[in-house]
């Protein structure tokens, strides 16, 4: 029969209490992708693009605005107009830059069970970022604050699925010569996973860098063994490089932390309404990027990124989990594998609360960042209105997309006992499996546990009071966030830096670099 | 520049009032799969479970509750044992019905326009179906009646990527001997699209073909070129095929109208507790629905159909969704395709009202099936509580993702005016596109318009009152009820048959057969 466990009567109530059962045991932290990558272009409008970015760095070139960067570019053998402040850069040199980029990096982290290899086949995600707003049900919409931005991080140190920190919100509520200190705090102190640091200025960038070695405890090689940080660089599309954007590329490859370099091209109004022009701008601008990040540095670690949607053409608004976005989407992921570079792309949502709606847009988009076979997905849980919102209901909801994916990475079982013969035969025509041995084997492990999807029926539903999935989010994250507990070691690495911020609040902290 | 029509000046009203702009035409009709099927199991495992199935037919067998059923494998040489009702059938009786089945069928509908092929690579999408209950936001949840079924086939035939009239919800107002008079009616008074039959016995059936007939003035000939009618055939898992079912196997297959065999095979409850096993078992029963078919016909239409989902373990309920019936339904394409036969599988939804866990759930599935190059995917729009409640608002919802998958077929465009070399030379680093020649001559036709999406900023839709799609989504129904208007031919088809129910009536109706 191939079953070894003996049967075992009992229901429900007997299945649960039994014993015998192993605990379901879920690696949401190493993630591989398994589905097939989707194309939404030929291999040959795939090199067609790719030539044609490369003809547009080369005869119409980029504006870049920091002089410092114009003149890596220039020593590289760039064709560069100081007055016009252009770049045309030969595709020689784009090659040999796409050549040094490393294809696979170490993505560091204070809890060594977080570190992941950043490369092409991994799968990442982080939760939704940059949203100016917060809201949740209890305390409405708001400004972002510190506390808000803590509160994200715990949020995000919560969930394994989560595997970078991201700024969900902005602590409007400190000031910008000192916001890059809150921000730095708040993830050391809440979380052990890789750190997020705003490319805002030089000034801003150091003092992030170096509260991270001091409160990790790093020398210089082990600063440099791997990136520890990431930012996200976005070009000013169509084709304009801006001084903190070119100056974060610049500072985090010589510091050897991570920069994804993401050009945000909305199809129809900063980059053409085709789907294709969209992406072969964006293609450009992002090969630019990783083309200063290795002149800076060669060798230093970069990221491919694309973020190509369309505007909609009713309210000029942008518009996500379109049947462009997803387009958009695919055919980012075809143009990272065709120059080998690991990548990242966006879920996106722009509805205005956690609807049906929002789910719909952040599942449609999430969905093509997996068939992309995307190596980071940003945005992927709580992002709201375009990115105006960081919503905790919204959180909570996405999450449970996410946590799908990370299922569906496990293939399911198919040896002969999974295949079954043996368990079809134990039952009778018009029995049931319930308690069968082969399930009371396997009862306990088989089957994913919905974090927010409500199974009951109809009436426990209305009697429990009949909440939305976004009503019930209420529940989770305010009980996250009470039951909270940092991870070890946080306290101590916190201890450490605070003199740090102590001293240079007093010094007058560091500028923003604008434009 | 390759560029055509002159530059023209004005932002977004002068790009509204252009009358150079041609119309968006979408045909959501003529659907073809164009992602690459995904896998959950390897190959091998796909012939294991095949061969597996097969030895569950001819080792264990069937219970076939139908005297005539069972009659008709025992003249085909398998072997029957009355006393049990248990029917095992060799694996060659199988085979040669896998080969008599048709690969490619005429879906007939009265507006030649809604024919399509039925065969695999074709993409069609029913409604929510077989729900006790309807629910809207305006009138609550109530048993379904004839004027829900009415109105439900009022919407489908108001969107085009709703290819198969299915019955939402049951009328439960008419009395079960004359409720095949009401569903068969309402269908051809206001919808022009192909028919749904339930198989409820031999009596009612046939006064459904001849209503069709009638109704439609098809003599034979005209009524057996292609099919006009589908039913769902359900074997009650594991392992038996009740009376009605098997009649209706029967009876659609010497009419020349198409059943769609689907054992409905929860992992857990009615099927093995790995979905390898609930596959394997679900390819038996169905193969053995379709043997039974070409046995009573060779050459009778007929689909291969699954939908293997898992039990919640904490409420032991259906679960949808989720990570097992997404390989479930991949797997489900897997085995449609090693026997060749096109199929159906469904999407799903266990949440009780139109909220993000229902949309998270119905477009988790629904993306399955689309990855499983589905034939058919019913339930598509509108299916709430596991399939007990049609949901007009949620009906709405989901068919923005059925519009997007719909979208998703069309190659984004791809010659070199849109990867658009000369688009981006058009136009200043730190322009826009939103004037440029290459946007105007597309704006118009480039992007899927939203059905229920609402892009507006938070402040519009705050003054707007702030609603969720769900909340909005009973404008889209209560408009497109009002507004509604029968396709052309409805009135006098349904002319043709009024005089057959009010006769059959009188007569008392046919009843229903029970298991």
């Amino acid at each position: 029969m191939g079953e070894i466990a003996p049967k075992r009567s009992g229901g429900r109530k007997a299945r649960r209490s039994s014993s015998a059962a192993k605990p379901r045991l879920t690696d949401y932290i190493n993630l591989r992708h398994s589905l097939t990558p989707q194309q939404a272009f030929t291999q040959q409008t795939v090199e067609e693009m790719h030539d044609t970015a490369l003809r547009i760095l080369e005869e119409l070139g980029l504006r870049i605005l920091l002089p410092e960067a114009r003149e890596i570019f220039r020593a590289a053998g760039a064709s560069v107009d100081e007055e016009t402040m252009m770049v045309r850069m030969g595709r020689d040199i784009v090659e040999n830059a796409l050549h040094t980029a490393p294809k696979s990096m170490r993505m560091r982290a204070i809890n060594p069970k977080r570190e992941r290899v950043y490369e092409l086949g991994a799968m990442l995600f982080t939760c939704g970022a940059g949203c100016p707003h917060a809201t949740d049900a209890v305390r409405g919409r708001r400004p972002g604050s510190s506390r808000d931005f803590a509160e994200a991080i715990k949020l995000q140190q919560s969930f394994d699925v989560i595997h970078l920190l991201a700024p969900a919100t902005e602590p409007q509520d400190v000031p910008v010569h000192l916001r890059h200190y809150d921000l730095t705090r708040s993830q050391i102190a809440y979380a052990d996973k890789p750190l997020f640091v705003f490319a805002r200025g030089r000034g801003q960038i150091h003092d992030c860098l170096e509260m991270i070695q001091t409160a990790y405890q790093l020398d210089q090689d082990a600063f440099e063994d791997g990136f520890w940080a990431t930012t996200i660089i976005n070009s000013n599309s169509p084709r304009v490089l801006d001084s903190p954007m070119a100056q974060g590329i610049i500072d985090f490859a010589r510091a050897k932390q991570m920069s994804i370099i993401t050009p945000f091209c909305l199809a129809g109004a900063m980059a053409p309404i085709t789907i294709a022009g969209a992406l072969t701008l964006s293609h450009a601008e992002a090969m630019a990027g990783i083309t200063l990040a290795q002149l800076a540095r060669p060798g230093a670690p970069v990221s491919y990124g694309g973020f190509v949607s369309n505007v909609d053409m009713k309210s000029g608004a942008p518009a996500f989990g379109t049947p462009a976005q997803i387009q958009g989407s695919l055919g980012t992921g075809q143009l990272a594998r065709h120059i080998g570079i690991p990548f990242r792309s966006a879920a996106g949502c722009a509805a205005n609360t956690s609807d049906a709606q929002a789910s719909h847009e952040t599942l449609m988009s999430a969905w093509a960042t997996l068939l992309a076979n995307t190596t980071v997905t940003v945005h992927g849980a709580g992002w709201l209105e375009g990115g105006l919102t960081f919503g905790y209901e919204k959180y909570i909801n996405d999450l449970e997309a996410l946590q799908t994916f990370a299922e569906l990475t496990n293939a399911a079982p198919s040896d002969p006992a999974s295949i079954g013969f043996d368990a079809v035969k134990d039952i009778e025509p018009g029995g049931h499996f319930l308690g069968s041995a082969h399930t009371m084997e396997r009862y306990n492990t088989a089957f994913y546990e919905p974090l927010i999807g409500d199974l009951s029926n109809y009436g426990s539903w209305m009697d429990a009071g009949g909440r939305t999935s976004t009503e019930r989010a209420v529940d989770v994250w305010q009980t996250l966030l009470a039951d909270f507990q940092p991870p070890s070691g946080c306290e101590e690495a916190v201890g450490r830096i605070d003199p740090f911020i102590a001293k240079r609040t007093e010094e007058g902290g560091a500028p923003i670099l604008e434009g």
